[in-house]
């Protein structure tokens, strides 16, 4: 009979303990590891009213890469999957593309002539993918293909393929009156479609690669039409440009995953006061990818360095993350 | 006794308003004209819940050109006269400005010869007051500048020069839960130096010209380094697309004063639902500017046409508004 006072008190706590304001532990899916409580020291430093590390609200400003750091990238950029879809999508429009390369080898499926178009074959793809298209349109092409492909290992549509511990991590940086961005080499227009319903991050706060666009007025019909020339490539050094020249502020905290995110940790950790370099470092070949100073995409190198010089957060995902994905429904399989 | 009571009635009444969530009517500097009517009437329409014109919080943005339509713009935009001003204060830095146009008519003072050099000479200047300098230390020039510089008609500090009118509407508009931006066709740090303070904008939604700028690492000090080079040209056109690019949302409402605000108010009123598209007139000699088709700064001409075609809100600005500037002590002087 004590014992089952006892239960049914402690029942009555669970029932009573969103009534009563008792916070749930944020990041469940994150094990009690270095990485964790780094994050909720940094947080509850830069939170506590009257203490030295209290950073006001409007400065409580978060970045986050989107590739291999909010959602997976391999075997490829998911966008690259996506325009390379679409090339075979459009195709019928463009009847040259049979014998123009790298058109024509993502048509044959002919993988070994696409590789050796390289990086300038990448970009003619996303070109000609992304641009004399105006934005709505471009975006709801992104919607389109996103709500029926699915990924070649997985099976699962992209926007599944998310990090449950990351989306936990946003989470809890809102409650704590952050704003979070995303910084991203994606292009901007892309990851907009996906972001606000996926990550809760709305398009004004997604910063990405640009193209060139124009508006266009067309008897009384205006629409912002987008050109193939790179406008701004938010990568790298990009990306504390692009923080400058459309935030204004330096973040507090910055995550990436890769060496395309160094400079933003450099710049973000350089300001004054205290700040969070945080890098997702894939480890886990079992449950997702493990790669890292290798890597043909998404090499992390000289970041995984700095971070070790000057003390970073480095996310062993094998290791501190008790799921990968949201449809894991098990915590550790 | 009775009156005396009545009195005492009323008087309860304005203590108890505050208490009683009774709203002080807005934009009290307003006289209660067509434009007035025409913003309360919309304001009102996309905030009932539940109405047919309804606009959901996030979706409620609210644009605004900055050089003549949230501060004077006379005798030329404030931002060329701080460039002038510079000019002269770096020129023992520059030796070889004694001899080179633009810059040796702005140092003797001769406005003909200025003329002269026409938008490639303004250019000039403003890439050399601009550029070559981080984004942080151009702001705290820019705030030198605004802290000591004043008007050479008013003798009031720039800052000051802001219509008292328009900080009600961004007041309004933020208390009915619209976010509020600058879109304006000044450089986006030369704004962000004083729009938080003077507007409540923060730096983020601050949307200007932009010029190009590098990631520099000197030896582990890192800064973002302003090249001279134009990246965004943030005028007529060029206003949809940043808005496009940067907030990712078309805006319900837009305010501006001249034809390099065409566009943005096209765009604006183009999409679907409730929109409302405003512009300052520049009606008023006595106590600020006349100017429109005319003008060589500010020219509003195809704008003024269109806002008739459109039925557009024009503002006129000598009978509509009671105080022009917020040291208008007197509501009509």
């Amino acid at each position: 009979m004590q014992r089952l006072s006892r239960l049914y008190g402690l029942f009555a706590l669970l029932m009573l303990a969103p009534l009563l304001g008792v916070a749930a532990e944020p990041l469940p899916s994150w094990y009690d590891g270095a990485s964790r409580q780094a994050i909720v020291r940094f947080v509850t430093a830069v939170t506590e009213v009257g203490g030295k590390d209290y950073v006001a609200q409007p400065e409580r400003i978060a970045v986050f890469d989107n590739d291999g750091t909010l959602w997976s990238e391999q075997p490829m950029y998911f966008e690259v999957l996506f325009a390379l879809d679409e090339v075979r999508r459009l195709a019928p429009q463009h009847p040259e593309w049979k014998t123009q390369q790298p058109f024509k080898a993502v048509l044959a499926g002919d993988q070994k002539a696409l590789a050796a178009t390289g990086m300038d074959g990448l970009l003619k793809i996303v070109a000609a993918t992304h641009s004399d298209v105006s934005t709505e349109q471009f975006i709801a092409r992104t919607r389109q293909w996103l709500a029926s492909a699915v990924h070649p290992k997985t099976g699962k549509p992209y926007t599944e393929m998310v990090f449950q511990p990351m989306l936990e991590l946003l989470d809890y940086l809102r409650a704590n009156g952050f704003k979070t961005y995303i910084v991203s080499g994606g292009e901007v227009a892309f990851m907009r479609a996906f972001a606000e319903e996926v990550y809760g991050i709305p398009p004004e706060q997604v910063i990405g690669t640009t193209l060139e666009a124009r508006f266009q007025d067309t008897g009384g019909k205006y629409s912002i039409v987008r050109s193939p020339k790179l406008l701004h490539n938010d990568d790298g050094p990009g990306k504390p440009v692009s923080i400058d020249s459309i935030i204004g502020r330096r973040p507090i905290l910055a995550f990436g995953n890769s060496d395309g995110d160094l400079q933003m940790l450099q710049w973000t950790t350089a300001g004054n006061g205290l700040r969070f370099a945080g890098l997702v470092h894939h480890t886990d070949a079992r449950r997702e990818w493990a790669y890292d100073r290798q890597s043909k995409v998404g090499r992390l190198d000289k970041a995984l360095t700095a971070a070790r010089d000057n003390g970073w957060t480095v996310v062993d995902m094998a290791r501190e993350w008790q799921r990968i994905y949201p449809f894991d429904s098990n915590k550790d399989q």
